[in-house]
């Protein structure tokens, strides 16, 4: 049984981490290894077959999957279980839950460009089934196999939209003709993407609330920075970084065009307003959640990011470091291939994290010369066909 | 070019209804038909399969859809289309899309079952992919082949739950620390199945903002009765009318359980309060809906249903109906398999299409012999193994 909440040492958890091998998995599979809890990934590798569907790749070379887990063994002694399959397929995610029986469910194993979603009907379908079935097949094995078992899932900022009142962390208390209710913030998700975050967001709910499992959301924002203390410990560690339109995200793809001397391409006005965070702090965030886990039956809800930028703030930001460093990048604003609104209100409450401790990484103009010399570095792997949007929303 | 409003006998449509050969679909059908539309009906006949999968059959003897069409033929001289497949392959939705150009769709064609879609994992999965993906592909139908397109979908009073304020129409003002929007309602479902439909309202709801589509959604109530002018003209048009624990809906099976001298069934406390509506009412409202279509990027959502009762208050009525017609009924309460609450606040404006004209057919002590009437025609058909419920929510 566990404790409501343990400190750091006392308790070494088995922990899966779905989605292992990608941009936020990989670093956390590590992460939680590195702090002494006994680690496995489960992953369809599939995040490497879009990138050749696509015909892009990650701007720093990737080793492996098998390559990483062994260098990582080499370096520190210590072991990490992979289960390579899909979460769609049942019969996969018994076995593995029956096998390593894990305590805390880290689930990251899901489509999560909305660009992706969006490219046509066939991707939209895609991006719902994987993301919807493979969530429900967890929930059945956390309930029919390890009950006690913390589903830590990464929910999105994006799926509240935004409305023109203050976003709340997951529910709201409304007044209404005279009498009141606390009920699940209402939601406004912009491709089918964030929608599919949202019908699992639906559907843990309702798990946790008729099976007495328990459950934590990550709403999490936009992710930016690339190393980890893990990461960087040697090439077959590295992290992925993605550069282009449709798996790049704002601060990240920024700060490589201005590296390799392409301009700085702002959706619109820029006016967009969303959560940011660093991947350090996603790491800190998802560690806070399993040594304090949701209660039995809980569905719990955490705003997941540090800071709110508007994507032209974030643009002129790094064209401004860019220059410090010699470099000339030019904002230029394309037509919105979204649709969203350019000037909005947007403000999100992001405390419960705080309040568990979490000790954010604010943006600083050293992170951002540090993309841009990783960028540099590896700018012979940037092919500037792939930067610009394709998937259009209209 | 449609007209926002158009009268009875102005107008005659090409109308697609999406699982016409249901319990409300054959009805929806029927009665346009007879109005002078051009109606098509798309079903996959998987209703009747699930008929063999749970081992029961309709009270009813129904005929195939074949022989429906043809004897409608017959006696009114009259048309309809059929096409036979499933909405969840694109194939088959893009061809009879450009095939029949629907000016309409009525969406019917889902798995429409709470407790089907807990029977176990997979039925729970196949429930959400069917409803959702379906609902996508016709979507994107309407989008690429017939933008004008209006897209009537039947949702669920079930998608609200019981919230401790009033529910709205689709939409709720909320004022929250100074600040004000009008926003989707919360929703708090009970099950997969009623999960499903969230999720679809959420997607339609993106599409029409994003494409400029137009959609009504209609979150219909419990449906009780079965006759309606065109399906009682002959044996061969007869509507189907389960009284099974997987299928059957509450006050239907009550009839049906009291003309056959079982016990009536009440789960839990039967505090239950939910809003009801006649099979006949349904008929009016989407029709409704049909003549008084949606603007272009208009979501739209009614509330369809004419009164409330609890499950308790139904079981009560149809006992005293059974009993002036010398039949003694015994009220039971069984464990709920449920997990919902038993005494609760529930309060649902249901304006929008009074406002639109309809005429409700309020409860009846009539309606009620009728139905027990109907049963004892059909008393040979009844299975007792199969009334009871199976699928449990715990």
């Amino acid at each position: 049984m566990w404790a409501r909440t343990m400190r750091w040492g006392d308790v070494r958890m088995r922990i899966l981490i779905a989605g292992g091998d990608g941009f936020c998995g990989w670093p956390t599979a590590l992460y939680f290894s590195a702090r002494g809890h006994e680690v496995a990934i489960a992953d369809s590798m599939i995040r490497r077959k879009w990138d050749e569907e696509l015909g892009t790749q990650s701007l720093t070379p990737i080793a492996s999957l098998e390559e990483r887990v062994a260098a990582w063994k080499e370096l520190t002694g210590r072991d990490i279980r992979i289960f390579i399959g899909d979460l769609t397929q049942w019969e996969f995610v018994e076995s593995m839950f029956r096998t390593f029986a894990p305590e805390a469910v880290v689930h990251y194993a899901e489509q999560r460009s909305a660009p992706y979603s969006m490219i046509d009907r066939a991707h939209a379908v895609f991006t719902q089934v994987n993301n919807v079935v493979g969530t429900l097949n967890v929930l059945y094995a956390i309930k029919d196999i390890v009950p006690e078992c913390h589903l830590i899932k990464l929910g999105t900022m994006g799926e509240y939209g935004t409305p023109n009142i203050d976003i709340e962390e997951g529910y709201i208390r409304i007044q209404h003709k005279g009498r009141e209710d606390v009920l699940p913030y209402p939601k406004q998700p912009f491709s089918f993407y964030h929608l599919s975050k949202v019908h699992d967001s639906h559907n843990i709910m309702f798990a946790c609330k008729s099976w007495g499992i328990r459950a934590t959301d990550l709403n999490q924002g936009v992710v930016y920075g690339l190393w980890t203390d893990e990461t960087q410990l040697d090439p077959r560690l590295y992290n992925r970084i993605d550069y282009d339109g449709v798996f790049g995200t704002a601060l990240n793809r920024f700060c490589i065009q201005a590296a390799v001397g392409y301009d700085l391409t702002v959706y619109g006005k820029g006016g967009q307003t969303r959560g940011f965070l660093d991947i350090r702090d996603t790491l800190q965030c998802v560690e806070l959640a399993a040594l304090h886990p949701a209660d039995f039956g809980e569905f719990r809800v955490f705003n997941q990011f540090t800071e709110q930028f508007s994507v032209l703030e974030l643009a002129q930001r790094v064209q401004r470091v860019a220059q410090s460093m010699g470099l000339q990048a030019r904002i230029v604003h394309l037509e919105n291939p979204r649709v969203e609104k350019e000037e909005h209100y947007y403000n999100a409450v992001h405390t419960k994290l705080l309040d568990l401790g979490l000790k954010p990484h604010l943006l600083s103009d050293e992170l951002i010369a540090g993309l841009i010399q990783t960028a540099q570095r590896f700018r012979d792997r940037v092919d500037f066909h792939v930067i610009k949007p394709t998937a259009k929303w209209r």
